[in-house]
C-alpha cells in the first residue's frame, strides 16, 4: 500500500496501530500509556457521545459531575471492589511542587504532604455511594438515575490506543433504587441501550449476555456486557452494566425509609462505556484501504472534492458544491468542502479513503456541463454518475444503504464465526483455525473455566441472554451443564 | 426567608452558599476543595457548553483531547509559566496500592514508585506544544486551531464552590500560527466570542479589557480578559485569552518552514472560561427568593404546575400541559411538567422561585374553563392571566423580554457602580462606601500597583480597550498618565 498501512492479514496489530495514526485519530503522548485524541478521532467520539448521551436522558437520567479524586480509604469500604480495583492506580500523595535548590527544575517539595494519599479515580462507586448516603433518606428520594461523562485512569501494563490505555474518557451511569427488582430492570434497561446504540449506530452486532463470577465487575452480583467480533476473530467487550445488589449501599450505609416506614438498604447498578468504542469502530469495519465509518458516526458523512480548470468552471463547481452543502445541512448531515488549490485531487480521494469518509462527491466542469456529479461509496468501492436533480434525496438513501450495509457485512461476518463445537479436540481446532465466537457446554466451575483460559487463553465471554436451556456435557470436563456459553479470545 | 436563605444584604457570601445548595447546584465532596456539581448545576453547566462549544466550531476550532498527567519536567521548561503554575498542584508519585500487611485496608506500596513524577494539569499549555512540536513542520500546518474541553486541578488554600475550586472543569483552547499579527488577531477574537457569550447567553455584561504585566497569565505576553461585576460591587473575571508569542514554541522548540523557506518560531494563544461562570451567573443574577436564571441558560426555561380537584380536571389540566410541552420542544424551549402528586403547589411554587425557573404556568381546572393560564416570570415576578390563544408565541416573546430584561438590570447596575475617580481620598471613600468598579489613572508602575493593592485590596481588573488617551495625574504617585485603567476589589 502506498498510504503504508499493512494488510490485515499480513499484520493484524500493526493494521490497527497504522489507521489510527495515518488516519490521525490519535498520536502517542509524553505520558506512558496515555493517547493523545486527535481532533478527527475525537470528532468521532463526541458523535458517539452526543448519541448516547441523548438515550441516557431519553431513558430518565441526568448528567453530573463527581470529584476526580477518591480518598484513599474509600477504596477498601467495599471489599470484593478494592481487590478488583485498588491495586493499579495513579497515587497523589502530594500537593505542591518547589523550586530544586541544587538546579534549574522543580522537585516535589516534602513538607507538603497529604494526610490521607488520594487516588486518581478508576470507576467512581465510591465517591458516588459517599454522596448517596447524603442524598437519600426517603422512597421519595428514588430513583436516583445519575450518569458522569468522566476521564479515569487504571494503571494499565500494557496499552494499546483506544482498547487500553492508562487514562481513558468515559461515561458512567450510577443508579439507586428503592427494590430489587427496579434495580434489575434498570440493569437490564441499559444493556439494551448499549446494545441499540451499537447496531444502530456503530453498525456493530453485538451478543448480549452475562459474565460468569469470575469475570464479573469488581462489587457487582451480575454483570451484563454486549460483546463484539473483530475481524480478527477475537472478541471485544463494548460496554457493560453491573447489579450491584445492595453491596455499595451497604459499604457506605445508604439505607432509606420506604413506603411502609421501615428502613431498607438502596439497590444499585452501574454501567459504562469508553473511547474503548472506537477501537471497537474501527476493528469492526475498517479494510485494508484505511478506515471504514458507519454514516451516523462520521464526523462528515460526505466529502465533495471540486475539480476545475478554468475560472468560470470554478465558480460554478464551488456555487454547486456550496449549495448540496447547505442543502444536506438542513437534512441534518455535515458535508465538509475540500476547496484546498494546494493539493491534488488525487492526494485528496487517498486521504478521504484512508479517513473512512462514506460518501465523496467529485464535482468536475465537464460533468457539471451534463449536470451529473460522481458520487463514490467508501464501503464498497462503487462510482457512479448522478444527477444534479434530486441529489439530495439521492445522499439521503444512499447514507441509509451504506449504514445498513456495513452493518450486514459485520453480522454476516459474524454468523460465519460463531461455531457450535461438542468435543474438546473441536474446541481447540476451532479456536486455532477458524477463531471468532464459540458456543459450547461448560459444566459452571470456576476451576474448568480458568484451565480452559491458562489451556487455549480462550474465555467465557458470556452466557448469551437468549440461549435456550440444553442438557450438553462439559467440553472439558465432560461433568453436565444445561446451557451452552460462549467462548473467544479477547482483546 | 422561610427557604432559608440569607438576604444579601445580610450576609452576601452566605447568601450566595444558600442558594447554591439550597437550589441544588451542587455539594461538598469528601474531597478537600473538591465540589460535586449536582444534575441542576450541571445541567447550567451543559447549556453553557453547548452554546460556548459552537461558537468554537463556527469560528473554525476542532476538539481533541490530551493527557491528564504533565511529567514534572515539562513544567519548568517555560520559565516565566513555572513560576506562575508549578507550584500549588497534586503530584502522582505512586503507581500501585497493596493490601496492608498490618490490617484490612490498603497502603502506597513503595515499589511502584514513578522515576518521574506526573502532575495533575493546572493547564495544559506544556502537554500540547510538546505535541505540536511533532504536529508543525510547515506553514500549511498552520494554523491549528484546537481546543480542548477538561477538568483541572490547583491545589488552592482557599476554595469556594464554582468561583474557586480544587479540581474544576473548563475549556483550553491552544491555537499555533504563523505569524505574530495572527496570533494577536485570534486572542482578540476569542475574547470577542467570550463578550457575546457572557452578554447575549449569560445576560452579563462584561468590559473587555487587557491585564497589567503583574495580572498577565503566568508565560503569556499579553493576557486580554472580561470582567463582570457581581451585586455586592466587587469584580470577577469571568474568561482570559492569552498572547503567548513565541515562548511556549521557544521552550518547546516548535518551528515551521514559511512560504521563503525559511525556519521560524510558531505564534501561540491560549484562552479558557471554567465552570466559574456558573458562579457568576448565580452572583450576577439572582436575589433574595433564590436564583434567577437567564432563558437562554435555564435548564428547563418553562415550569408548568397543574392543578386539579376532579378526575376530569386532572385530565383536561395534563392534556394542556403535555400539549404547550410539545408545542414549545418544536420551538427547541424545554418544558418541565411538574405532575407530581405528593407536593403541594404551593411547595412547587416554592422550589421553582429558588431554581430560578425564568417562567411558571400554573394550569388550573378554572381557569382553564375560561381558556386562561396563569403565567409567573421569575425575575420581575409579575403574574398574569394568558389566553390558551396564542400562548406559545406569547412564551418565546416574553422569554426574549425576560432574556432582555436581565440582561438590562444587570447593566443598569453596572453603569452605577463605574465611577471616575480623581485623587486618592475619593478612590479609598468610593471603594469603602460605593464598591463597583474606579477609573482612574495609575502611573504604569508594578510597584504603584502592588502598593495600592496592600493599602486597599483593590487591584487593576484591566486596562479598558475602549478607553481613549486622556492626561491625568496618578492617584497614588502623582506620576503622569495617559490613559485610565479599571480599578475593584475583586474575586
Amino acid at each position: 500500500m502506498s498510504k503504508g498501512i499493512k494488510s490485515r492479514e499480513e499484520d493484524y496489530s500493526q493494521w490497527y496501530n497504522d489507521i489510527i495514526y495515518k488516519a490521525d485519530l490519535a498520536d502517542q503522548s509524553a505520558v506512558r500509556g496515555c493517547m493523545i485524541i486527535k481532533p478527527y478521532g475525537f470528532a468521532i467520539w463526541e458523535k458517539m457521545k452526543g448519541a448516547l448521551d441523548q438515550m441516557f436522558k431519553d431513558t430518565g437520567h441526568v448528567n453530573a459531575y463527581f470529584p476526580l479524586f477518591i480518598p484513599k480509604s474509600f477504596l477498601s469500604k467495599e471489599a470484593a471492589h478494592v481487590e478488583g480495583f485498588a491495586k493499579e492506580c495513579a497515587v497523589v500523595t502530594h500537593y505542591r511542587l518547589k523550586n530544586d535548590p541544587n538546579g534549574s527544575g522543580v522537585i516535589v517539595d516534602p513538607t507538603a504532604k497529604l494526610e490521607e494519599e488520594l487516588i486518581v479515580r478508576p470507576t467512581s462507586e465510591t465517591i458516588i455511594w459517599n454522596s448517596y448516603k447524603k442524598w437519600i433518606q426517603s422512597y421519595r428520594d428514588l430513583p436516583l438515575l445519575i450518569n458522569q461523562w468522566a476521564n479515569v485512569v487504571r494503571w494499565e501494563l500494557r496499552t494499546r490506543p483506544f482498547l487500553r490505555t492508562t487514562e481513558f474518557l468515559w461515561q458512567e451511569g450510577h443508579t439507586a433504587h428503592a427494590t430489587k427488582e427496579e434495580a434489575e430492570e434498570e440493569t437490564v434497561k441499559m444493556l439494551n441501550v448499549y446494545a441499540t446504540f451499537a447496531e444502530e449506530w456503530m453498525a456493530m452486532p453485538v451478543i448480549k449476555g452475562v459474565k460468569t463470577e469470575s469475570e464479573r465487575f469488581a462489587g457487582a452480583l451480575d454483570t451484563y456486557c454486549i460483546e463484539a467480533l473483530m475481524q480478527d476473530g477475537k472478541a471485544l467487550q463494548a460496554g457493560t452494566s453491573h447489579f450491584l445488589g445492595q453491596n455499595f449501599a451497604k459499604a457506605f450505609d445508604v439505607k432509606f425509609v420506604n413506603k411502609e416506614n421501615k428502613e431498607e438498604h438502596v439497590w444499585a447498578t452501574s454501567w459504562g462505556v469508553s473511547t474503548r468504542l472506537v477501537g471497537a469502530l474501527i476493528m469492526a469495519h475498517s479494510d485494508d484501504k484505511g478506515l471504514v465509518l458507519p454514516p451516523k458516526l462520521a464526523p462528515y458523512p460526505i466529502v465533495i472534492v471540486p475539480i476545475h480548470k478554468t475560472e468560470e468552471g470554478k465558480e460554478k463547481v464551488l456555487k454547486l458544491a456550496s449549495d448540496i452543502k447547505t442543502v444536506m445541512k438542513n437534512r441534518g448531515i455535515d458535508v465538509k468542502v475540500d476547496d484546498a488549490d494546494n493539493v491534488r485531487p488525487g492526494f485528496k480521494f487517498a486521504e478521504y479513503e484512508l479517513k473512512g469518509v462514506p460518501i465523496r462527491i467529485t464535482i468536475g466542469e465537464r460533468d457539471l456541463a451534463n449536470d451529473l456529479v460522481e458520487v463514490a461509496r467508501r464501503d464498497t468501492g462503487e462510482k457512479a454518475s448522478i444527477s444534479t436533480e434530486g441529489l439530495s434525496e439521492h445522499l439521503s438513501s444512499l447514507l441509509d444503504d451504506i449504514q445498513a450495509n456495513i452493518y450486514k457485512k459485520a453480522a454476516d461476518f459474524r454468523s460465519k464465526k460463531i461455531t457450535e463445537v461438542n468435543d474438546w479436540d473441536e474446541f481447540v481446532k476451532t479456536l486455532e483455525e477458524k477463531g471468532g465466537f464459540i458456543s459450547a457446554h461448560w459444566d459452571g466451575t470456576a476451576e474448568t473455566e480458568t484451565k480452559i483460559k491458562e489451556m487455549t487463553k480462550a474465555t467465557i465471554r458470556c452466557i448469551p441472554l437468549d440461549n435456550k436451556q440444553e442438557d450438553g456435557p462439559c467440553i472439558l470436563s465432560g461433568k453436565p451443564s444445561k446451557k451452552r456459553v460462549l467462548f473467544a479470545k479477547a482483546y
